[in-house]
């Protein structure tokens, strides 16, 4: 199998895919990327290189992927010259541009935010006067703040910009005009709770779910995934139906991750990924089969593994880079890795990256009955390995 | 961390580095090793080229053993010149040689069964004579028949020989003279159960234990592996205790499997290993903590990780090659992945080897709450991935 990307997504595929004595083949850009240290072979070069994805191909059975910044036309040639995609171009139009998304959501039904696409903001000033306008004429009737975003190339809070007055969402439009990044604009809604639901599904349309989780993102960083969090069973099987319903619609193949907001007791889509999530960690101790294990099953088109819970309670912090500011530079956690592990129950997952204020380097998943125990748990592993500790989760110091 | 040897133990020690962020080497003869598919960085040469060991050592901070075909002179050469070795050759002496680890128990007060050391028999006739006139004398002490065993070098059943009459004796004895291999024999015990009970214990004594586990052997090869198998707790508890006293006794580092036989009421030591072992693959899926991940901690003196079981019954099972004789060769498992993957909640691993009647090529784990139930689907995966199923294990054929 080959993978676009080598960060840590493809780095947790190529764990998985050892124990299936599944040859595994990544597209790096550096060899220090997560998934180039340790998959069996690398092949180098810009996922979108059309040349450096067509030799990757060459080499492989199947192509997948480790993230949406992807050259859609070239994939679409390589499908065309009878290549096995997997997730499909078609399924990637839609992951990796957020109008064209909301678009044929609207169409077919399923709850959003309300939005609205906006384009390319012109490179001369009349373009951006006139998407600043239509932001204007939006928060007429969804009020301030407005919610803008990249429609492409955002991730990790990266390409999302709530702005709260007219001046903001000028300034907004112009910079989005420099980088010919096209935007849209979506109501800013109250939110409940985040949640995530994860699946898996085959070409031939089975589907397996498994159980939502609670998210919390802060500055659009996810810092910890709590299952069940604080879901109510009614609330986790509208959305485990609402993300069969959008994998169903998107024909994913592979993991498809829907991000829900919970708003005033509606569900409403937030975002998708056509690939293994942030979200889903917790699946690898935390569930009967994990997401990477589940995400090769369903594009090498093998039978599907039980997505029950094995635990009652599981939670999963993530492991971001902190500088004390000792003049020492950041915290390496695999330096720290002793803290971590005396913590019982902590399974620490590091990506081998280097570490930077607030880069994502490493997971801990906690197992155990009690949710606040396990959280507790999770936490204290991942503030040993460097993680600074958000107040606003009220998570109590130790 | 360096590896010497790249079986399946360094294969599946190599997919528990990965999220630990170790790096790993590993010391392989060939290229389609098992381990070296999948390691990130691999050395080549044998496990007894002190020089291929040498220069393995030079590139890691510790330096580990996937099996025990090993030349201890030149481990303590690497031991005298500060390399760090573990387990450390005085650990390694017992497990590498069977009339050593005897001699070293039966001074402990441990039960054995009782044996006799033989040496090398002489490449003259008197030297094979005078063998196998100690070997009648302990027949006449013990009875027939007596288990000859190669002192070094046996594995999976090989230089193991039951012998019934003198004669059969005489025969083991002159082909163990031309290959100069060192001989002990012992009684054959009545055995009730084999048991295995696997230990990882730092350099500071800080020991866990994984709960014992029943295993099944057929011509010296590994079968099935059942937790809790028929093992009632107080010789569960019993064999634990025994465990940590072999643990202490050889001073392991690491992970230190001990093979029991229950007989007629009794604990007797049969085998020990000082490394990851196959009676506790189950533990990947079945334990909290596996004792991959576990030999890892304990080698590299990091916090050792919980070994409680996450299930109350867990059934392990060998993935064998065979062959069917239709004139296509040996089965591979890699194709028949979907059949195994098919039964609700098989953990499927192969190790990438080739297939060849016999040959150990993977493992199939399933976790529940029935032991007949686990079992059975273990044993319907292992037979989808083409392992012929023992008449005498009592399998229903499905």
């Amino acid at each position: 199998m080959g993978v676009v990307g080598a960060g840590q997504l493809a780095r947790m595929l190529c764990e998985a895919a050892s124990p299936l004595a599944v040859p595994m083949v990544v597209l790096a850009e550096r060899p220090d990327d997560a998934a180039a240290l340790v998959a069996p072979a690398v092949a180098f070069g810009a996922a979108t290189d059309a040349e450096a994805v067509r030799t990757l191909a060459a080499r492989c059975d199947v192509v997948t992927f480790d993230h949406e910044q992807v050259d859609l036309g070239a994939l679409r040639a390589l499908e065309r010259a009878g290549v096995t995609v997997r997730p499909g171009t078609r399924t990637l139009r839609m992951a990796v541009d957020k109008s064209e998304m909301r678009e044929a959501f609207s169409a077919a039904g399923l709850p959003c935010p309300p939005y609205v696409p906006l384009g390319v903001p012109g490179a001369d000033g009349a373009g951006v006067r006139d998407i600043h306008a239509r932001i204007e004429r939006f928060a007429e009737a969804h009020g301030w703040p407005v919610v803008v975003k990249a429609a492409r190339g955002g991730y990790d809070g990266k390409g999302v910009w709530p702005v709260s007055t007219p001046q903001a969402a000028l300034e907004v439009c112009e910079r989005a005009a420099a980088a010919a990044t096209p935007l849209l604009a979506e109501a800013c809604v109250d939110i409940d709770a985040e949640l995530a639901v994860v699946v898996a599904r085959r070409p031939d349309g089975e589907t397996v779910v498994w159980p939502a989780v609670e998210t919390a993102q802060l500055d659009g960083v996810c810092r910890e995934v709590l299952y069940p969090g604080r879901l109510d069973d009614e609330v986790a099987r509208r959305a485990a139906e609402l993300a069969r319903e959008v994998a169903t619609l998107v024909d994913a193949v592979g993991v498809l991750a829907i991000e829900l907001f919970s708003s005033r007791g509606q569900l409403l889509v937030n975002e998708i990924a056509a690939r293994p999530h942030n979200s889903a960690h917790w699946t690898i101790e935390g569930a009967r089969t994990s997401q990477f294990e589940n995400h090769l099953r369903a594009v090498l088109d093998l039978p599907l593994g039980d997505t029950s819970p094995a635990a009652r309670a599981v939670a999963s912090v993530n492991v971001l880079g902190s500088d004390p500011g000792d003049g020492e530079g950041p915290v390496d956690p695999a330096a720290s890795l002793a803290g971590a592990l005396a913590v019982t129950g902590a399974h620490v997952h590091l990506y081998g990256k280097l570490a930077r204020p607030g880069r994502k380097l490493g997971h801990v998943t906690v197992c155990g009955d009690d949710p606040g125990d396990v959280r507790a748990r999770a936490w204290a592993a991942a503030r040993a390995l460097g993680t600074p500790l958000p107040a606003s989760l009220g998570i109590e110091q130790s």
